[in-house]
């Protein structure tokens, strides 16, 4: 290795070794590890992507378990080298784990963890940032504002959209689509239509309550309609955020066409995959049309942007911060510390894993249980009866 | 005059004139004059603030109504002139109109009109727009990744605020203050905490109403308080908006003292007037606590800032873009031309300014009524009946 890497350790003397492969934000997953008799590591390399050889270099020859990140390639090679350390246990630091080959992990008997039920509302609320700030230009106008061409108020300076009234339209109503749509609603009295293969009945039953408890104190109530189709939304909506799965059916599902059914002035968001929207296509659509907005967390070939993308004055441009809130940050820091703990200690694994609660509350000791672990069936691990 | 004026005309035999200092937003205005017999006259002078001898010129020797801008300074001066041209009406496109002498105006006879009642949503969205841009750090994100500087996602990178369960203060709870208010508290359930010198009874039993709903609906509750002092919203709250009227009690409101109550994590957020701040004292608080993030519309000297603002990565700045959506331009536009026109015609006076919805109807002719004289008193105007 070039660089020597720098390592933060706490507990030195601790029963079983732990390494992080990253810092992460928060203490608290620190002190549950050390108060349980862990020795900490954590690896401060100054480079944004740990290779393979870097993590074997970490795990050693002696270690209990691994937090890592969704940028590292978690495949035979690292389940093998963790096994030989004595390793029983790795968790992701994300809800995701398309970066874990869980068949290698099987094989040599690791558990896999990873953290979800912590990240839908903060999602949800980088996506009505990404709107607002879109609706109303803040990128662009904060730009002008700082490169000193301001020079007084005038009638045309940085039009916008006002929400209010407008339709919000949302391409898959799971859980992050249904409480976006529900800030829109309710924050911004915007009418809502959605589509999805599988009907919201909880949704649609929120916003015709939300409808009457308007009007019950005077307002004018907001609506709601299930489109029969995708275009429907597109074509009808004024603001449009996307919150499909990707699979093969959604590969490029904004496309050119797709991209001219919309408003000339409509604002375009996704805080889903980079790849259901087809950039390049994108980037045409931004060149020929000023007015049509957009706010994109995510890329199709990230960290990289298409050509161009960078250069346009209506996009709002953010590098994959969806779940880059305190709360959320801690939350799955915390989570992955448990799923290694409960592992090393041999606790059950909890029976929700969407219902995290209990581990999240920093007055209480957390559950002895691991809070998710995506392979329990395969290697046959008992549940939690808590 | 050393640059010619480009004056763009509308309906040249027309038998009123009537002029616009600047281009405003949408066409309806226009043809709502055009359609009443006016000759509409637009002037299109490449520079940002039109001095007094530029719209002397413009008024020249004939002259029945003008509209202008905040930005102008209606005196003695423009008042004798257009009088002497044999004008009637001048109304600015704003709702304040600090920019007029209405001493002056009424000496000559001319009414004065502003646009009310089309301001608050917008006004209060944008407040919105910056306080959750401010949280998520989208302006710095942005850079950030149009750099080129993001190699992959990182446990650390722009982690902000979660809203949801926070609590969000509003200084000055008047109808901007309270629907900005309920965006937050509705849209990200916020707790409510409220300073006024007035009790906001609508606002408050709007909130109790909707924790109930969301009791109901067997969610957790929103709550809200009413503040004994300023200090305690300043402790207390995660985000502050502000929204007092600007006077001798409320200059420098956030001072280097106020700024030192708040928490290090908080959010400010400021779309009411500049001189409310200290703007100085911010900038240092700025320096000296990386994560307390601020959203400024207004600034104390504008079109200036504070040395060093520009250059604050916790701050976001925007050119006073409160009301800059196409909705209520296009309808500051409206009212200020049936203002103008109301007067030329000799309609009365519409009875609520803050009611003008029937002038806003894009299906319908407006009223017969001018919907915003402010000195409609002093000049003994009569009041329209409808």
């Amino acid at each position: 290795m070039a660089k020597p890497m720098a390592i933060e350790v706490y507990n030195p003397n601790g029963k079983y070794r732990v390494v992080s492969t990253k810092p992460m934000p928060g203490t608290r997953w620190i002190n549950l590890l050390v108060d349980q008799g862990c020795r900490v590591e954590i690896c401060h390399l100054k480079k944004t992507i740990l290779s393979v050889e870097d993590i074997i270099e970490l795990i050693g020859n002696k270690c209990d378990g691994v937090i890592g990140q969704l940028t590292e390639d978690w495949g035979e090679t690292l389940f093998s080298a963790l096994s030989k350390a004595g390793g029983k246990v790795f968790s992701n630091m994300a809800v995701g784990y398309n970066n874990v080959d869980v068949e290698a992990a099987n094989k040599y008997g690791i558990a896999v963890g990873n953290t979800p039920g912590v990240l839908t509302e903060t999602t949800a609320e980088l996506a009505a940032s990404l709107s607002l700030a879109a609706a109303r230009r803040i990128v662009e106008a904060d730009g002008f504002m700082r490169a000193g061409l301001y020079e007084g108020w005038l009638p045309h300076l940085f039009v916008g959209n006002l929400l209010k009234g407008q339709t919000v339209g949302v391409i898959g109503a799971g859980r992050i689509g249904s409480a976006y749509a529900r800030m829109m609603v309710e924050g911004f009295k915007m009418n809502l239509i959605y589509f999805d293969l599988y009907q919201s009945t909880r949704l649609e039953k929120f916003v015709t309550a939300y409808g009457q408890f308007l009007k019950a104190n005077g307002e004018q109530p907001v609506t709601w309609k299930r489109a029969s189709s995708m275009e429907e939304v597109l074509r009808e909506a004024d603001l449009i955020s996307l919150h499909p799965v990707l699979d093969k059916t959604t590969y490029h599902l904004v496309n050119k066409e797709r991209l001219a059914m919309m408003k000339k002035e409509a604002i375009l968001v996704n805080c889903s995959r980079g790849p259901v929207i087809d950039e390049v296509a994108l980037v045409n659509h931004l060149r020929e049309n000023p007015m049509f907005r957009v706010g994109l967390d995510v890329f199709e070939e990230e960290p990289f942007m298409k050509p161009g993308l960078a250069d346009m004055k209506n996009a709002i441009v953010v590098p994959h911060i969806a779940s880059a809130s305190k709360w959320t940050r801690e939350g799955m820091a915390t989570l992955a510390a448990l799923n290694v703990l409960g592992r090393i200690k041999g606790y059950p694994i909890w029976s929700d894993p969407n219902r995290v609660d209990p581990f999240l509350n920093e007055n209480a000791s957390p559950p002895n249980a691991s809070p998710s672990i995506v392979n329990s069936k395969a290697l046959g691990l008992p549940v939690s009866k808590l």
